[in-house]
């Protein structure tokens, strides 16, 4: 007898394969194809284990690789909002949790309630492992577009300040990786790749 | 001051980045794209935590997650075996084993040591982990070709008694999917996916 439980697990792995469809503004380092969201998810999630050390709180390094690997599912059916859009909020807008819903519910109960709460707990950005799993997602992005000549900063005009604005979330995760940071971001202005 | 540790693991998150690039044979699920090795490692990495009630044995699930993130990392410099690769044995090659100190050996000198051990231990596949984290690498492909009227296996001549010697393995780390995996491998089978 195979159980219930499993056949909706491999229903949930079925069906996240698709995240790996969504292209996100990113480039990949010193390139011009974009990232999409499997690939993204995995670079977090090795960084998350990578940089743990810096980690300015106690954390669960597990929980915060958790987190990374499923934080963008809910693209599957929401799509990825570009960090910077000004028309469109990022977290946790109706069609997101309409979305965590659908496609973490394929889980058995138990599992599903788990996920939705890992999701939610990384999209509120309060616990430690919360505030280092987006640590890891603002400093990626950095890493990319200061490899590609500004990448997303050049192609859409963003410029210093809302770079700025966004990066400062790396700082509640990690001081030390956000001294790094904020001297990859003044290096970018001296170098003319962003604009202040 | 920047810490020199941080910048090593700066450069080893940035090395990485190449297995974005490395095709596999396998195609995503009912599609004709290739998957390649990082959206291959990330997919492999929730199943693990998805997944990870149904090992026989008690395992670590983080070391689990930290094998199936970083076992292709070496493809970087030795490039994709295929499984079913006549000429070239998969496991353990010199090749692989250059790469793994070249590219592990970005990290700073204990964490080198530590990836590279795991990577070992995954290769070995003897502890529990590995043999849990060996489970998942042969279960994603056997839901790819099937999803894709049997995928590498029609497109290679790769037959039933070549796709079972290999699954077996899955057995090593759980007894319940292997029961679902056998059944899929005799459905693929019947349906004529598969050639006996």
């Amino acid at each position: 007898m195979l159980s219930e439980k499993l056949l909706k697990q491999i229903d949930f792995i079925k069906e996240i394969d698709k995240i790996k469809y969504i292209q996100r503004k990113t480039k990949l380092f010193n390139s011009d194809r974009n990232e999409n969201d499997a690939e993204h998810s995995w670079h977090l999630a090795v960084m998350a284990i990578v940089l743990a050390e810096h980690s300015d709180s106690d954390i669960d390094v597990l929980k915060v690789v958790k987190m990374v690997l499923i934080h963008d599912v809910v693209e599957i059916d929401a799509g990825d909002t570009f960090i910077y859009d000004t028309q469109k909020n990022h977290s946790n807008t109706d069609e997101e949790r309409l979305a965590a819903n659908r496609i973490f519910g394929l889980l058995p109960q138990e599992q599903a309630e788990e996920f939705i709460k890992i999701w939610e707990e990384f999209e509120a950005g309060e616990t430690n492992e919360a505030k280092f799993a987006k640590a890891m997602d603002r400093l990626e992005p950095l890493l990319q577009n200061t490899s590609n000549n500004g990448g997303t900063w050049s192609e859409f005009g963003v410029t210093y300040d809302k770079v700025y604005e966004k990066k400062i979330a790396i700082k509640e995760g990690s001081s030390s990786i956000w001294n790094y940071a904020e001297k990859l971001i003044d290096d970018s202005v001296q170098k003319g790749i962003l604009k202040k």
